[in-house]
């Protein structure tokens, strides 16, 4: 039966949550296949003056391994 | 005095996070009335490719018991 | 080398959790400057019917003592 | 061999923690039967200017199902 | 899109953990169909002597609401 | 739409949890208004010979900011 | 400098949070001295048809080791 | 009323949880009576090459004191 | 002194917890050397009808850097 | 009794665990007295090339209010 | 195969971490035989005035029962 | 907007914990670059009659992807 491995990635935007979702996401995408699921483990984000600069999405991606 | 009762439950959406939060209270609204606050346990989603199929919040939502 | 301090708001909006957390921040910089991070502690939110009335997000912001 | 149910409750009162469980204890005992155990899963509560207006005890309560 | 619901129960068995938790699965379809998945939350179990009485596995149970 | 400032306290009391939770909030008034909810973090104590000597609960205070 | 150990029981009591704390302290300082502190780690209870039967806390105690 | 002791413990196997549990409450009994019920904390385990070497369950047993 | 990493795996299998971590330490040994230790993080599984489809654990291996 | 406030505060040093702790209190100890103990709630630190810019310990600091 | 044990101490030192571990380590040591590893769980100290009075490192110690 | 990725690792030495961490962030140097920061996980030792033999700290480094 399948194995999978889950890496650990922090994805930015300086929109939104789900942007930063994606943009992991589409990075991890790069050099891995067979991409599955995604865990949020933590949100946080970097401020400018009274500003969100970033918000950082930290995630665990899942994927089966060949 | 009140006694409230906590259900949880998950709402998908391909959209957003707080798509899936509607989601999940809507049905909820559907059998049960005084839904009074919600509390996100977890956020999780289906990957597809290089895309999020879904945004999966796991919630749980307080409702006054009659 | 520098000390910071984290302080716990909520920031609640009907809109969207983004806007929560904005909504934060923007009132910590009214008193406070060195504004330098935040991190999501917690998501939850008022119920109205079968609506969402408000996110609510709780949020450490961390800023530099002079 | 028994399999059991843990469903979560919130009891309230104005006057003590122990009230407020059993509060929640008794509106459980009004439509389940073979109640077991309960769990304090966190302890709350509303304030009215200095005053506590009510003790919030989230707890779960076990029962066998038939 | 769907929305899932998830419900805790606590399967008992004299021999092991797998048959602790198929005892829960098993009393859950009784009631409740489209079960899709469970979370383990917890492993007891009481004690007899010198012996294990019995294993108790805490789970959730999640299951797409119609 | 409102905002909400949470601080950190610990209430103590020879007699009751209950009654530490409102030393805590009674000195949180001498200096806040707005007071809303608290959330009880941790309950511990000091002991002297074979007596509890005081119950320290650990509480969150959260307040609107104006 | 001083070493302590720390040791964890479960006191019980059928009528309050705070007694089922002293069964416990009680119990312990028949063999133990010099006891300096507790932590509560969870409180709980056994059910007797729709009433409280017992109250458990599960607390550490924590002691000056000479 | 009754009070409980906990300990904790590390069972090892080389063949199964059930029986790295089994090993640990064995031991238990060797020394202490009244044993009621045990808590797995954590599950690990030493690995040799390719193979698991040893299951390692580590729990809490419960038991009244004298 | 040694350095180790940890890498977290998905182990799956239709009969057993046991089998699952095997799988998982099996498939990790394909392309890693100096296996350790592991870890159980999370125990799931995917339920088909009434009956246990794959139980699924999420582990860490750790193994030491050359 | 008395009643007591936790701040949370993140000290930084280029050295050791050690003095960021004390980086922090002394910080602490300019605008606040009856400082009375304090708790680690993280450990993290900032990279430059392969080595440890900063350590930066995130403490919650207890004080009683007069 | 073995059976370990794990007792919870607390080792303070007024000079460093590292000290209040030894100090546990060694006062564990004249009671014990096979002491095998630590856990640190908590890292905390006391104050006085603006300086580190005393660090207090709570452990766990793991020791092969005979 | 970048995107980031944590690895997990366990630095150990005989001296300090600064020195494990050290040790781990020095080896992840030698195939890595843009590390940015580290995350303490855990804090653990071996030990070898009365004697600390390794300080063992579990972080996760966090470095930029390109």
């Amino acid at each position: 039966m399948a194995v999978y491995k889950k890496i650990e990635l922090v994805g930015t935007s300086s929109s939104s949550l789900e942007d930063a979702i994606n943009k992991a996401i589409s990075k991890a995408s790069e050099t891995l296949h067979n991409l599955d699921w995604f865990e949020v483990k933590e949100i946080r984000g970097g401020l400018s003056g009274d500003k969100v600069k970033e918000y950082q999405v930290v995630l665990q991606v899942g994927f089966r391994l060949d």
